[in-house]
């Protein structure tokens, strides 16, 4: 198994990094071959251009967008770990998508509707929230999120999400909880590589 | 009353852009003080670092930001316009949302939990889609996207949206379709200007 993990927070001290890094350690501890793409770090350019289009119609394809492509193509298992911000990804990780997940890689028309070009494909997602999970339950914002994460993105590419958790409450919970968090990261890992 | 445009697509032929001139139009016949923001145009930079959040924490904002909120602050009425991409805005304007309605600015926490602060505003949404309404509607993803956007983001900041359309398989639906759904803008909007 190859396992591509895709991380995007600004703060290399937040607890999301520690969340990464206990990922990386479970998939290293097993041998399994892992990539590590930190989208901060590496200063990942996140708006889709008018001239990306053209060059996806032409087939050519940009670059840096290859070279993520080609990581994704690698990969068996992708997980990605991210915050959420209103309601949704950071700016830089939904751009990676808008711009890596392009037409003719991810999915394509045909005449009997869209189809995934994505199969066989397993994702993990690990998010942190600063509202309480209980809140996020009850009004239905959990689900809405999955909802478009799960079905709306990686559905359409057929990818299949074997794990979507929220740790709720991040900011001001304490560090037992925190721990706790971790300790359930690196359970769910553990069983799903 | 005093009306923003917010307007994202790459491309100044595209569907998106008529109906943002629509708007304007309309906007300017009936006298409103109305500006236009074009994300694009305008290369706004949407990726939210770590020295934002310490700076927002001091109370000093950076200057791009504070002309942005300027602007927001200025504006009675709000009115996005923008393309669907992977069930949600293009990141450009997601970034534009988590740089610019920040803390202080947009939300704050207190004791009783957390409040909006642009309280009064009001917003339409306008949107396409290469996905047609029928299916979107019939699988709950406009209710998702709905929740997300108008709940989770406006909501939160206690702004109320007074509109939200999608336009649906925009690539492939014919001229004439095409020219309704412009009418369909000019009438949603003279009726809430």
């Amino acid at each position: 198994m190859n396992h591509l993990i895709i991380y995007a927070h600004p703060n290399p001290n937040s607890f999301n990094k520690a969340i990464a890094d206990t990922i990386e350690n479970v998939s290293n501890s097993k041998g399994i071959a892992t990539k590590f793409i930190d989208l901060y770090g590496e200063d990942f350019h996140p708006v889709l251009k008018g001239s990306d289009f053209e060059t996806f119609q032409t087939g050519s394809v940009p670059p840096d967008i290859k070279r993520e492509q080609n990581k994704i193509k690698w990969a068996d298992m992708i997980t990605f770990v991210y915050p959420i911000w209103w309601s949704g990804m950071p700016a830089i990780l939904k751009g990676y998508i808008d711009r890596v997940f392009s037409y003719g890689f991810a999915y394509e028309y045909t005449d009997n509707g869209s189809i995934g070009l994505l199969k066989g494909k397993k994702v993990m997602i690990f998010n942190t929230t600063g509202t309480p999970s209980e809140i996020y339950s009850k009004n239905g914002m959990h689900a809405s999120m999955k909802h478009i994460t799960d079905i709306g993105i990686l559905g359409f590419c057929e990818i299949e999400v074997v794990n979507h958790t929220f740790f709720g409450a991040v900011p001001i919970v304490d560090d037992k909880t925190r721990k706790g968090y971790l300790k359930e990261v690196e359970n769910i890992v553990s069983k799903n590589l």
